[in-house]
């Protein structure tokens, strides 16, 4: 989970996952090695692919090597099947590699629901949490907020969602900088409803605990781009079509604001002189500056790239591996995990279960 | 649920809810009034401040009667406290008109809470409907979609989705003209997480039924501003995140384009020559456009204006309660909804749950 002792940072690649792998991924690579010069990357997939890629690279390729495989997880490939037919992949071997201790982290853009099964099978949760969780940033007015589970667990109990409440607060810490995160349970808040009971359980449970960061308790929907907080906790069902949704209403906008530009002579003019300032704009709103999911919980460090990231995307990704490593965001996690559980089994049984307000009479 | 013997549709109208009451009602009302001549409405409230209000528009008054209280629910209430001791608020008088036949719709901009559960215990579910769901518009690429429930369920049985669907559907077709509505089920779609199991038996109930719309499957976050169906299920705190979700987003990246063309003299200037198309944007994507949520399965027709709405917004509200009224909405529903369960009912029990895909062994 550390770094070796020469200070360099390895870093296993799944050459052949995503959509345009492996180009993608040697480049990505040579970008971070850049970045971050203590990175030394092992290259699993096709040689025959990888060499001439590689071979652009002249620093890059002095501090990597590569395994080869000629097998490789699809985009579409079943979980299951992935699981029982994948064991020579170059993205399970990439994460082999991790558990065996020959490198730190793993970084992969490939099929998303493999990835996780193949972590969590071979790299194991870590002792004390009982479901690992998506975690990956989303864009805010103030900049940016970390948001978990984002699809890995579509039922949570209160006790994950405590669980992913202090990883996600010490991410926010590691990747960001946030000295005191400030974390918030994502919940409705129409009056008629107040929230289902697992989120009124962990609300509480919050309130009690001492977390490595600062509950400030629930939030809805639209708070999460005003930055209200930097850590919004939430079940994996609801963070997968929040993050969707938040997707595909961005995307809606850049269309519209593309078509209005099309839309007259006057307006084509507009943009000759607006467009200096619209590239920043597309540059503050730019999906691989977010690029980079971790599964967190899991005894070793596996970070997710987009399907489609380019090679400015897949850098990103391997910084925020490096930055996971480098900053020890593991061993952080183990040692508040295990405060925090002996804390919850501590709480006296009244503080569990709230009452729900009533809504019967009239 | 008719519209009366004159074929004037009489719509109670509660002159005390909202952020801008009662100028906005008063207003909204005179702007209904010319779209739609058949509407007959009585305002509750304060008599003194709706009087001098209604006095400018002659018409309106001509056709209007006010109904007077001094008592209202405040935004903040509790829905309990609203429930006890609103029993004198103009909203709860507007919708036992409803009740009492005095008119066929009812339209508030007040406390959502306090306003479903008022209509829930006053009007009360139709026959066969569990729950009733809150149901409004979605901006999307292509047009509009139909979403619910967004909030009045935190927790949904399939069955209570299927009739959620049924009654989306024919929301659909009645106030959109959707001839053949598209029906999708919000789910998550990456390949490690099938969808929770409520989800998965209500996708089986809906693909065994003949629905009033083509079920066309499971739909992604992103998928809903795609405009992939007409109509998007789910229960109501998902569907409560996803709306809040794509609202802060689009008011993150409205705040975004603000900023951009107000960053430099150029950007000032391209706007300059592109306000007339960006006009037209800002018309498209108007929240106004989208106002007027109902509360679906209830025995009357109710609609939920936003609370900050102007009298454009409220006007647009009273139009969703008009068309309902006039295509006679509920008594399509009675009838479609007993089809469904009877179906629902005759289902072979092998049908009811699917078994998930195993993830066990690698």
């Amino acid at each position: 989970m550390n770094n070796d002792s020469n200070g360099a940072v390895r870093i296993a690649l799944d050459a052949m996952g995503g959509d345009h792998a492996p180009k993608i991924v040697v480049n990505g690579a040579a970008i971070a090695q850049i970045r971050y010069p203590a990175c030394q990357f092992t290259f699993y997939g096709d040689e025959a692919q990888i060499t001439p890629l590689l071979a652009k690279h002249k620093d890059l390729a002095a501090r990597s090597s590569i395994v080869h495989t000629s097998e490789r997880v699809l985009a579409d490939d079943k979980v299951a099947h992935a699981l029982r037919n994948g064991r020579n992949s170059s993205m399970r071997l990439a994460i082999n590699s991790v558990h065996e201790g020959k490198a730190e982290a793993v970084v992969s853009a490939g099929n998303t629901g493999a990835l996780m099964a193949m972590a969590k099978f071979v790299l194991k949760t870590m002792p004390g949490i009982d479901r690992p969780a998506i975690c990956a940033f989303f864009p805010t007015l103030k900049g940016e907020t970390v948001m978990l589970d984002l699809g890995a667990n579509v039922e949570c109990t209160p006790e994950n969602l405590v669980d992913f409440a202090v990883m996600g607060a010490i991410f926010a810490n590691t990747v960001l900088g946030v000295h005191q995160p400030r974390i918030g349970l994502l919940n409705v808040g129409s009056e008629e409803i107040k929230g289902r009971d697992d989120v009124r359980v962990a609300a509480q449970e919050l309130r009690a605990l001492e977390l490595p960061g600062e509950f400030i308790g629930y939030v809805e929907g639209d708070d999460i781009t005003k930055g209200l907080v930097d850590v919004v906790v939430t079940d994996g069902f609801t963070g997968n079509v929040a993050l969707k949704t938040a997707e595909g209403t961005a995307k809606m906008y850049s269309s519209f604001l593309k078509s209005t530009f099309k839309s007259s002579w006057l307006a084509r003019i507009g943009y000759l002189f607006a467009q200096a300032a619209f590239k920043k704009l597309r540059k503050r709103t730019d999906p691989r500056t977010y690029n980079g999911a971790l599964f967190v919980g899991l005894k070793g460090v596996c970070v997710k790239s987009h399907g489609g990231a380019d090679e400015i995307g897949f850098a990103n990704a391997i910084g925020v591996a490096y930055d996971l490593v480098k900053y020890k965001f593991n061993d952080q996690i183990s040692a508040r995990v295990q405060l925090i559980h002996e804390k919850v089994l501590a709480l006296p049984a009244e503080v569990k279960v709230p009452a729900p307000e009533p809504i019967a009479a009239a």
